[in-house]
């Protein structure tokens, strides 16, 4: 048993997203070099994260609270369009699509994606909250747009939610459509894949 | 003046696409190492490359002639859809379209796109040769699709032909479509460009 | 002022070495996402990091002490090598040399290099320290081991070091030896730099 | 049995170092669009590659030769240091060692290094000229010095030439020297390989 707070955090640090042995290192060696002020402010921010962050019982967004809102920014503005709600892998999605200034609805963000052959796929996707949302939702909602990855694991979690959402789709007459596919920015045809050109061709215009 | 042929052709190879003044050189030094009829067979194919591959008079493709016929495999081939013609920059684009096998139309190559602000546009493709080709099909052809790179020098080109195919389109009235733009395999939504998620929402279904 | 804990944290991960605007944010939704206890776990273990950790008085190195040793545990082992000290920059220095296991004399820790046309040198690194360490070891002292970087800002605290120590190397007789340069393990000739080359020539044995 | 001289010259240029299936392409569409009087002058140059390049007798580099001299400006230059002969590999590994401005005695070029366990090293080296030079330099040559890559095939060469060379070594009483081993160029410690901090260490001074 090491009780050595150094090779501790190095090994805590190391879970984080892209993290390596030697990079969690130098984080340990850059706090222990760093102002005092900075590992205070990092301790009391991670407490505070906790208690006021709050996930947003609508979309599932984290938000920062004041205590006085109980939902996110977007969920509360009652202005957005209604007939709309787009399905996100995860929060920092959100960006992208902001800045692209063309989607004037509402998000839900599912958590993760449904590997292939996952057995358990409502452990890794938060379907309930997705499904109370669209009933909560169906007097103005017209269509669920389903933006995710177009990798192996988006496709498959789209032909699961197709599923799983089959049955609210047809009850309140609901369009689902997916974000469309075709030529990206900046794309070459001599380096471009067999499918995204399928895609281009089926939907040039 | 320097005569000398390790350096003369090491300067030569330097001219090939992707290829600097250290690889150019380690060309020259396979070429002193290699079997001579290695070399022999090399220049052989340079002198058979005018004399063989002629260009097609109709697409502009390179093609392996072997005097009997005068145009490409594609453009020889009447079985194919002639309501459709797609516009390419370049021989190697054709693979790829190939490999999808979406399309069953036949092909016009630019040979170049048109960089923006460029004075001399009709100089960097050619313009002459489509005009004739699309004059010479009108009878058949309803749509011409634009499959020319994503990035700048592309969309200038797409802008270019716009403007110069005008009158034959309203005068044949011809459809004049783009491949589609959108999310292409494999792209996360969290970094993908504003861009290529505008077109994206847009072109949904 | 943004009062909001999500980016705030961010901001503080941007500052941990080589971390950038987007993988910032990613640490703090795997955070928000993980096991609670993996939080406290983490605010604890950077309370602890200031209390538990020490630095060597002899040799800087920060360690995890149990307040019975004032002192790191190479410098605590007395059967190393009294006649040699080498000089690195910083803790994570250690554990190639310790890898080589060439090395059995003591180390020092700089904590800094000092940058070309600096003002200020002294600020940089830990010389005071350093200076006493070698007063204090004097009577076995035999040479000192400069072991830093081979690059602009290395070779510049090298000189730094030689003028600082020239008075304490001749009062005591020391050596002042550096790492020996050369060509690095899977070098080619090749695409080896002239300084090397020239290292390696004059070096060659 | 393809006749296609576009596909013929593509396979023929793949076999050029770093040259991929797609490259390969894109340098006869190089060729089928440049200027006739570029493809006629690479015709030109690949024919005179043979007849006006020789191969040194002594230190066996390629050069281009004006027919009045056999041998290569180095080895024709008898002010140099006869007291030494460096070891290379290939002659593209002569220019970094002349930039260097360190060595002034004349070359041997092996052509290859010996892979690990191959069964015929003397196929891989030019060995039997190697010796030739020795023993016509004898008289004066002092030392051998090993000039080659410092990985697995690299070392299995050296081992290779110091068995070769042992008889000769020893009957004319030459000292067989190595490049030096240490930290190359812009090395940092904390990226360093154990062998290389060794060999460092040992070669510190």
């Amino acid at each position: 048993m090491s009780l050595d707070p150094i090779n501790e955090l190095a090994e805590l640090f190391r879970r984080l997203p892209g993290i390596g042995p030697r990079q969690a290192k130098r984080f340990v060696y850059y706090l222990l070099n760093a102002d005092p002020a900075t590992v205070t402010k990092l301790t009391d921010l991670l407490g505070r994260l906790r208690s006021q962050v709050k996930q947003c019982p609508d979309c599932q967004i984290y938000f920062a609270s004041d205590n006085k809102n109980e939902r996110c920014i977007t969920c509360r503005d009652t202005t957005r369009d209604h007939s709309l709600l787009m399905i996100m892998e995860k929060d920092v999605d959100l960006e992208p699509m902001r800045r692209a200034g063309v989607y004037s609805g509402y998000y839900f963000f599912l958590g993760g994606l449904v590997p292939i052959l996952d057995k358990e796929p409502a452990r890794r996707v938060r379907l309930a909250a997705l499904l109370r949302l669209i009933e909560s939702k169906n007097k103005e909602l017209k269509e669920i747009i389903i933006a995710l990855a177009t990798n192996g694991e988006g496709e498959n979690t789209v032909d699961y939610l197709r599923q799983s959402l089959k049955s609210l789709v047809e009850k309140y007459d609901l369009k689902l459509s997916l974000l469309g596919r075709g030529l990206s920015t900046n794309s070459e045809l001599e380096y471009t894949d067999p499918e995204t050109i399928s895609y281009a061709f089926k939907n040039r215009g």
